[in-house]
């Protein structure tokens, strides 16, 4: 059972295990905008919370024998630091191809970990075997009476940071992390709106709720790693019907443009699932002109990878970058006097490809294609404009 | 005159303008290593403090007339935030080509943008005449008893927030944030070590420190913008011979690796300037392996091209991204064989070229040019074994 009590009590024992994050006014989305940095939490995510009331809630036995759960990803190494934090064991799965980065980070929290060769679902079965052989308690990343009071302290540290909240839009995953702000903050307020927000991609609460119980989607698609789960769980999903008014969804590319936002207007890196609130944001998902609404941005472990991704959308976006092509007369000095022009507008050249183009009936020509860092889009017009003035043609 | 007095003084007048910025843990940088988020700060650098400072502190009738400054960064939009908080007009003159961003940014914040044709040095010669010919109070950046003391305040916060610090690095430029710094905690605290950490493309304290009295350097040159400073101030010069312990420089590619730590690691943006103290402990400039020492992160306004650039170079680093290059026979069918090897070695290729080799005496050959996406270095040795145990010459 989860009840304001159960979190009151998490909060009492995640004093100086978790860190009470900045909640800070986001005007840039929005004058009543203010965002909860949970990615600023040890471990980088919200996970630490939840794993740690459950850890803490074992018995001593239970202690002795330690804990095993199955995660690449944040809940893994909210088990490994609050287990080292408790002097308990903690053992965790990940699929083999896990990458070597969340492997070493769950290592350096103290945990040991079983690369299991296959697939997610693969590691969790071996996590279970493991479990039932050697006496493990499994810790489920969501569905958990122990593991959501953990996660909703949020909720409590919300009402304290700003009492007068009208709105906060949560990340759904699993569903823990909503299920546990949403009964601490309906409890002691229940006029104040909660709003989940889910992945397009991954919309299995939202499909519980139209089906009226738990689903299996068939699959998951989405740059929101962390929030990308096939079936909500049957305590998260009854809770999120009991106290979530209401959840949207959001897609891959307003996801992107809600983590660049994030590190522009607020300095903050978030991953996928915790900038999935700021899109529903930015893309009028939610009616923030009216009520008090925190964004909680429930994590910030992106990998590098996606993080260039979501740069490079933004900075064409931005007009900070130009892909063009023309093409030349295929004699000595040509492609001096193209660069000259563009040097002479002020354009940084990134790549150049110059090639003949000989499938073309055109025989004296070479075809140019370029990417150049350009300042902004009034930039990229006038680039355009001095070559098409000397004759160019931008195909 | 900077005094503990002013310090005070500037701490009581900044309430309820500035945000007391977080000081948190950075265990990957070092047990003993905090960070002081004053990227976290309103518009997203500490100028605003002293900018604030300065302009609360002139006379009615300065106020009624105005203020102007010349910056395209963050001295700009401390001026201007702090000028809208005080009803008052700000001019702020900027390099015509200063990036839109920057010019809508402090246009947001309500300040008059005049562009100047030419650089920043004329921008500086139109912000004097305007001073002049309409009696707008120029705001110096940093050579001004007022905005030193502003930026003093964060050295106060600091002690509160960690009182047992023994050591901290603050970023130099015009040596008006480390003046303020220094000058607050060595009253207090003389046993503190205040070390200033430079741009080495831009070391103009150093440069004052080792011919006794301000220089002017003839260039600078270094991704840390907000620092590029050619000459120490005066005032700045003699407060850092009387309150600094050392002086050290980092590198540009030191520089990047310390941005991407901030990003990885705390999950916080910061600029190049930012960094600078972050790149001096990962790269061993400073001890800190016996001193609790405070990495001052004074700024996240970094642009979206030169965050491009330090994740670009992460990956590369960190074995995400793989170049490779090889020959293929020219003859249908062989490209797939190549790219068969490379899926089932689970590579994602990001970009091909593939081109007639004919420079080369080996007619029939092609080369293959490629980036792949890979997990980290032990992928990338497992891909280059894959290739070459299927005889491919890796070039």
């Amino acid at each position: 059972m989860v009840t304001l009590e159960t979190i009151w009590e998490a909060q009492n024992a995640l004093r100086g295990v978790a860190r009470i994050t900045p909640l800070n006014p986001a005007k840039a989305l929005g004058k009543n905008v203010y965002i909860k940095c949970e990615n600023l939490q040890l471990t980088g995510a919200f996970k630490l919370r939840g794993a740690y009331n459950k850890l803490r809630s074992l018995t001593a036995q239970e202690r002795e024998r330690g804990v095993i759960a199955c995660s690449a990803g944040n809940h893994a190494q909210g088990i490994a630091l609050s287990a080292a934090r408790l002097g308990m064991k903690s053992v965790i799965c990940m699929p083999a191809g896990a990458p070597i980065s969340k492997i070493e980070a769950t290592r350096n929290y103290g945990a040991e970990v079983v690369l299991v060769p296959g697939v997610y679902d693969d590691a969790a079965a071996e996590a279970a075997r493991l479990s039932e052989e050697q006496g493990y308690t499994f810790a489920h990343p969501f569905n958990d009476p122990a593991v959501i009071a953990g996660q909703g302290t949020i909720g409590l540290e919300i009402l304290e940071q700003l009492p007068e909240v009208e709105q906060v839009l949560v990340p759904i995953g699993g569903g823990g992390l909503i299920s546990g702000v949403a009964c601490a903050i309906k409890s002691i307020r229940p006029g104040c709106r909660i709003i989940g927000v889910q992945a397009e991609g991954a919309a299995s609460m939202l499909a519980a709720r139209e089906a009226g119980e738990p689903v299996t989607l068939s699959g998951v698609s989405t740059i929101a790693d962390g929030i990308a789960v096939k079936r909500a769980g049957d305590l998260t999903y009854a809770l999120c019907r009991q106290y979530v008014d209401e959840i949207v969804t959001v897609r891959d590319d307003e996801i992107a443009t809600g983590i660049l936002a994030l590190m522009e207007d607020q300095k903050i890196v978030a991953e996928g699932a915790g900038a999935v609130p700021v899109a529903a944001v930015l893309f009028g998902k939610v009616d923030v002109s009216r009520k008090k609404t925190v964004c909680l941005v429930s994590g910030g472990n992106v990998d590098v990878t996606t993080l260039s991704r979501v740069i490079t959308k933004g900075l064409s976006k931005s007009g900070r970058i130009m892909e063009l092509t023309t093409k030349v007369v295929d004699q000595p000095g040509k492609l001096i006097e193209l660069l000259s022009i563009l040097s002479a507008s002020g354009a940084n050249v990134m790549t150049i490809n110059h090639a003949r183009e000989d499938q073309n009936s055109d025989v004296n020509a070479c075809l140019v294609s370029m990417v150049l860092e350009t300042r902004d889009h009034r930039h990229i017009d006038a680039i355009r404009a001095a070559l098409t003035g000397q004759g160019y043609q931008l195909l």
